[in-house]
């Protein structure tokens, strides 16, 4: 063991650096060797003349090796090149992701890659079915140029590492990073595996440029870990995974995957971890135990990376010593199960890189990568043409613009249990903004079922919605709604987008098609589900239930418990038919006055802007997107349902109740504008120009009822 | 002139390249010679030899010169050193700044300066006084360590540059540049000077450093101009000032002020400016064409800064030639008027660089520069002291820890015109959030005096307030509207630390402290200025004069025309006294059976949780901060009035209307909640203990009205 203490730290580290003058050149250099962008990390140690790390309880790449060694004064003027990956070399990247949190986790990770990356990269992610979904959706919705993905299914994974007994939080997910070798495409040679907890605060490219400083031995580039852990004293009888010194953590690895392959390497760690558990029956940290046991007896097969580029976060942590000012972090690890509370004497400054790529928003991230001539994504070249051809002068350039923007989509942003299989079991779909959230504790006292909600957010404003969940007992304790994140782009509220992806995410064969002011009767989810059964919804009749819709004014208001207390409070008027003041066509063929007496379903017939509230099949017909902001948006989705001939068929118990809220913004920015209503009539035009090339004369019956005149409208 | 095309031009920079490794080597290089972090721009040019520019239609500082010469193979493995300032070194940095909409861009600056520095910063604000206010609160309340402010005058820099007529659209302020070595402190020898309309993208360290490239007699560091304007040929009889080939832009200027000081900078430029007056008349970039004429002049002054550090996005703009791919970007420049909308093929880039800054939360980057002994602000070491103290088991802990924090405050974030002063003129101080936008319009509507709101908002909602109000014609027309921004930081909605910023920006004699769901009479704001000169309040009378509140749970509401309207519609139950039904005691002293008969004031008595809505002098109590979210705000206020002998005096023919919204997330988090509660009584009680402090004896009648039995409460 080397003494510790500093003195003696700082004349190796001049030593070292010494040496690395002579190893660079005795290696040869990359033959890119300007000053890399942000370039501090390269050329700390030359590991061929460090094999391995010395167990004297300071972590060998701090700041003063990293770079610009204090007090060395004794320069020739001539400096070693830093390597730097080609322009425009396509960098490598695996990450195993599974389930909900560590989805949302990824993307931050992402984010922080994409700001200040400079490469084209792509992006292999090993992901059970659950992230798989949301991330699949997420980066085809993205559409940023120059970033490939690829997926592997965790699945099939699972029996590679299964028989490995883990302590860890991570469970099987976390040993997966072993089976990598072999999983990855055999021509990859080299790829940076990544932990979902880091957040990189510089360039990728930094980093993989150090895969030129390996040895033709060296397969495996690691950090030292910043914890006591491997020490094998924190605790008595605390018995690590064997290690060199302190180990080293895989938060950060770099793979040199062609050699390891050809080095055997799925057998060798097999053979090691299959010995150790023996006596130690169980991983503590996952394939950080299996790794570092590896290593202990490789110790040629490592390369020990600066540790900037891995600062581990953990309470105890002895992370400061890893840099001396803030601009040599490269990348933070928060490998505390505290994440962003944990203890350190710099949190205040991690958790704001942190924070910023947390509520960053990743439209900005769409940026071309120019200079690299990365083609786009095929859809946004689509898009980008179509956009360009866009009239600016038309009255309606905006609707338009917005109907080509993609959002960006987060499904299932929130933990989410799949509602078990019933042949009749519906599901309520709704959208909403920030400005409704306080809708949703009610929301889910009124309704036990399934929801599919899309909600309209900044990433910003999605950190806020986390937060407003959290503190909700009611929210927090139901897995049995769907959340689906859609990310704001551009000045109108995409009403039917929003709806369609509620929509297409209702995993039960019927849907509610609701609004998010409304707060359904008590009753309601049993009696749907009753009703769709009875009337053999679907499979022998195509209908819409109808649930028809009342309103109250008053904010504090005593929920009618049965369909005879609700016609008490209309008596009373307290409460009103929906719109009954503003537009009653809306609802009219509802037919009020019937409903009233009705005690068994009824049918009712279309008629010009009727806009009730559904219950249908999910495969029913989606809604029609171009209708943007307010107007006409549900009325389209009924005339397409009654041009489809379901019957409309009115639920005699059936209701609910429209609360009051606060006009949005976007509704008293149109309603007064001309520009708006002129624009309306034209997307109008057009939706009946399509419906007449869809269903032919039967088409034009809307047309007539359209050009009727309107009492109130 | 050198001939056109650019395998020549890459022959020069193969040859410029071979001379500044020589030239670098004879002058001598920074003792500091790390590869600098990003650092692309050093070492392209060297001066020395290069002294002015070749008029042969390409830019200089190309990428390829910048950094990473294409092609250019023929390395010896040892690479020039980039200068870099040393570490910690404080970097200062000049900006011209007058009125509203500039100091909001130059916010704007400062972040992206702010989010890439590693080094301490000091800025030299030169300002006109509505500048000089907005900044020197936004810098104090920011508190970012390392960042230094110093202001001056521009009223006392007019008399130096005001004798010279310019066309330009910045005026006299555009003129300014020229004045600034000798404004700046005698000591200060090498500044940064920019414009408020660029974006930093890069390390402002690396610019900086190119200082060490100026030879003895390089005064002047400035980026060639991108666009054909000094060519002259752009219409017919188009006379430019005289310039080196497309001369020089100065939105960047390194200037090294030393030696300009020696050199007799002022003379030169006056001497110049003066001659070429006499046939051009007028300047049509303002300073622009006077540091071109000089340079015409004098092209030794100058070292040609690499193109990169002022990419100029006007159109027909030449800035793509400079730059072959994104990462080369360090500074970019909106000079174009049409800002953001300027067509250019990268603009998309661009713009997302910019938007990333103009969105980002300038909480963030009040990270400490650790590593540099920078100390924090004085009021920021007490704070954090303050807060290491708190008791984190405290059912206050939330409470108290966002009473400490320090909100960022924008004051007048929009134009706006100070009021004509008048002896009895009143201001309406009210705050809100962005869920009470759509209050703003009704409110211009209803008062037309001078009002002083505070907007409680995240960095992206403040651009969101801002196209709010571009695109309402009501908002727009106003400029005696004063919007405060004050910058959303923890979960309590501080209410009355944004009331208090609000009422100190009142700058009329007297304030109306209302609420923003509250409309007033149309005839308020008159009334309110006869009241207030016929009862003398203020100098011969201490009063309150109470405006009495009512409700309406429509929001289709018929706003009454009077007080006699108003009571009809009370009357048929259409309006409430306001919280009639929750909580009366809130306006019961008001006595609404007298007002309805009331013609002249009437004095009330105060009595126990009385929160009216009053007119007082602008000098009054401020509100107590220790009340956030809901509960005792306003009550806590009244209180004080009382207690310093402030008489209460209703107004017969005042009246203000609530009008509905959405319960605030706020309001239904915490009612609910019992630790609420218990904090909330906590508070008054503290709040008691300080007032017996304050004012002994006549304080225990508070204590005891609270103390007795409640009714509804």
């Amino acid at each position: 063991m080397l003494p510790r203490g500093r003195p003696r730290a700082l004349g190796a580290a001049a030593l070292l650096l010494l040496l690395l003058l002579v190893g660079f050149f005795r290696l040869g250099g990359d033959p890119e060797s300007r000053g890399a962008a942000g370039g501090g990390g390269a050329g700390g140690l030359d590991p061929a003349l460090t094999p391995h790390v010395p167990p004297d309880g300071r972590p060998r790449g701090t700041a003063g090796l990293d770079g610009d060694p204090p007090g060395d004064h004794n320069r020739s003027g001539c400096h070693p090149p830093r390597p730097r990956p080609p322009k425009c070399e396509l960098l490598h990247v695996a990450i195993v992701c599974a389930g909900h949190n560590s989805s949302r986790d990824v993307i931050t990770l992402v984010k922080s890659l994409l700001f200040y990356r400079r490469n084209p990269l792509h992006l292999h992610l090993v992901t059970d079915s659950v992230a798989r979904n949301i991330l699949e959706t997420l980066f085809q919705t993205w559409m940023v140029p120059a970033v490939h993905i690829s997926f592997y299914d965790a699945e099939e994974l699972k029996p590679q590492v299964s028989w490995i007994p883990n302590k860890h939080y991570s469970g099987l997910y976390g040993l997966m990073k072993l089976a990598l070798p072999g999983v990855l495409p055999p021509h990859l040679a080299r790829v940076i595996v990544l932990d979902t907890d880091v957040t990189f605060a510089s360039d990728i490219a930094e980093l993989w440029a150090l895969f030129a400083h390996f040895s033709d031995k060296q397969v495996i580039g690691l950090v030292e870990n910043q914890s006591d852990w491997y020490l094998g004293n924190l605790w008595k009888n605390h018995r690590p995974w064997p290690a060199l010194g302190r180990g080293f953590n895989t938060g950060v690895i770099l793979l040199q995957l062609d050699r390891l392959r050809q080095a055997g390497w799925e057998k060798t760690w097999r053979q090691i971890a299959t010995r150790e558990l023996r006596t130690l029956l169980a991983t503590s940290l996952a394939d950080q135990d299996v790794f570092n046991a590896v290593i202990k007896e490789h110790p040629g097969l490592v390369w020990p990376l600066p540790c900037v580029w891995n600062v581990q976060l953990s309470d105890h942590s002895q992370a400061e010593h890893c840099y001396l000012e803030a601009s040599d972090l490269k990348v933070i690890h928060w490998n505390s199960p505290k994440k962003l509370r944990v203890k350190n004497k710099h949190v205040a400054f991690f958790r704001s890189l942190h924070l910023t790529f947390l509520e960053y928003d990743g439209n900005l991230l769409r940026r071309e990568l120019f200079g690299c001539s990365s083609p786009l994504p095929p859809r946004a070249e689509q898009l980008q043409l179509a956009l360009a051809q866009l009239d600016e002068e038309d009255a309606c350039f905006q609707f338009r613009q917005q109907q080509l923007t993609v959002h960006r989509v987060h499904l299932t942003f929130l933990p989410h249990e799949l509602p078990a299989p019933q042949p009749h079991d519906v599901t309520l779909v709704a959208q909403l903004s920030m400005d409704r959230l306080q809708m949703l504790e009610a929301l889910c006292r009124h309704w036990p079922g399934p929801m599919s909600l899309a909600l309209y957010l900044t990433d910003a404003e999605a950190q806020q919605f986390l937060r407003f969940v959290a503190a909700s007992a009611v929210l927090s304790a139901r897995r049995d709604v769907a959340y689906h994140v859609v990310y704001r782009d551009g000045p109108l509220y995409p009403v039917n987008q929003l709806r369609n992806v509620a929509l297409a995410q209702a995993l039960t064969p019927y849907v509610f098609l609701s609004d998010i002011d409304f707060l359904p009767a008590y009753s309601l989810y049993d009696y749907l589900r009753t009703s769709i059964e009875q009337l053999e919804l679907g499979s022998r009749r195509k209908a819409a239930l109808v649930v028809p819709a009342f309103e109250t004014l008053h904010y504090r208001f005593g929920f009618p418990s049965s369909k005879a207390e609700l016609l008490a409070l209309l008596d009373s008027g307290s409460l009103h038919t929906f719109r009954y003041h503003e537009w009653p066509r809306g609802h009219a063929p509802t037919d009020y006055a019937r409903w009233r007496e009705a005690r068994a379903p009824y049918l009712v017939q279309w008629a010009a802007d009727y806009e009730p509230y559904v219950v249908v099949p999910r495969d029913c017909p989606h809604y029609d997107p171009r209708f943007m902001g307010f107007g006409w948006n549900k009325v389209a989705h009924i005339v397409e349902l009654d041009a489809q001939q379901y019957e409309l068929l009115v639920l005699p118990e059936a209701f609910i109740v429209h609360l009051p809220h606060t006009p949005s913004l976007d509704i008293s920015r149109f309603r007064s504008s001309p520009a708006y209503r002129d624009c309306l009539q034209a997307l109008k035009d057009e939706f009946h120009q399509d419906l007449s090339r869809r269903y032919g004369a039967a088409a034009l019956k809307y047309l007539t009822a359209l050009q009727q005149p309107r009492g109130l409208a």
